[in-house]
């Protein structure tokens, strides 16, 4: 039996640094990672694909050009490819993204907070 | 801005049916579906696709013809394509799944619990 039950709180508590998501489950060939964020990203977006937040534990804040969203714990948004956004969060905030494989967290933006695909 | 916020609370509000996810988001081909369970799914696979399951509230048992995990909230599974599997809930529990545009819920094996397409 391959398919094993993956408890959130248990992969959070694996690792500290924020806005470098950790790889949990592919599904086909998109990926869910869990990642911890607090203050401010870099202003990116993907030319190829969509991605989803799920907030976890926290509250994060997606400004986008034209406006922004506040998702809070059981709240999720889809970031559409090719639109602008900079996620923040005042505090340390726990989410779930869902995104194809190979997606990079700054996008074409590249800069310090760009993180290499890491399994945990 | 095209980005919304999704409440999973919300959402469940909307419906009432067990056994009939509800299509809530899409990232690229791939959904985002709510849906209440209670009780004994078919046995069925899906031969073409991976599927996630992540309990939102309750508890969820998922039976292999080898074994069985159990989910609870804050938990999440893959259901690797063509391994025959069959959901169970002792109580009325909330999931959400992911999976491709065009699955069918009850794989190949068909029956009374086949829903269609309903976005909510």
């Amino acid at each position: 039996m391959k398919t094993k039950t993956i408890n959130f709180q248990k992969k959070f508590e694996k690792f500290t640094d924020q806005w470098s998501p950790k790889v949990i489950a592919q599904m086909n060939d998109c990926q869910f990672k869990l990642v911890k964020v607090e203050g401010d990203f870099t202003w990116h977006d993907h030319t190829d694909t969509d991605e989803v937040f799920i907030v976890i534990d926290g509250q994060l804040r997606i400004d986008f050009r034209d406006g922004s969203i506040t998702l809070n714990e059981g709240e999720m948004a889809i970031v559409y490819k090719g639109v602008e956004h900079k996620p923040y969060a005042e505090n340390e905030c726990k989410i779930l993204l869902v995104e194809p494989a190979g997606t990079v967290n700054t996008g074409d933006a590249g800069g310090d907070q760009t993180a290499q695909e890491e399994w945990i």
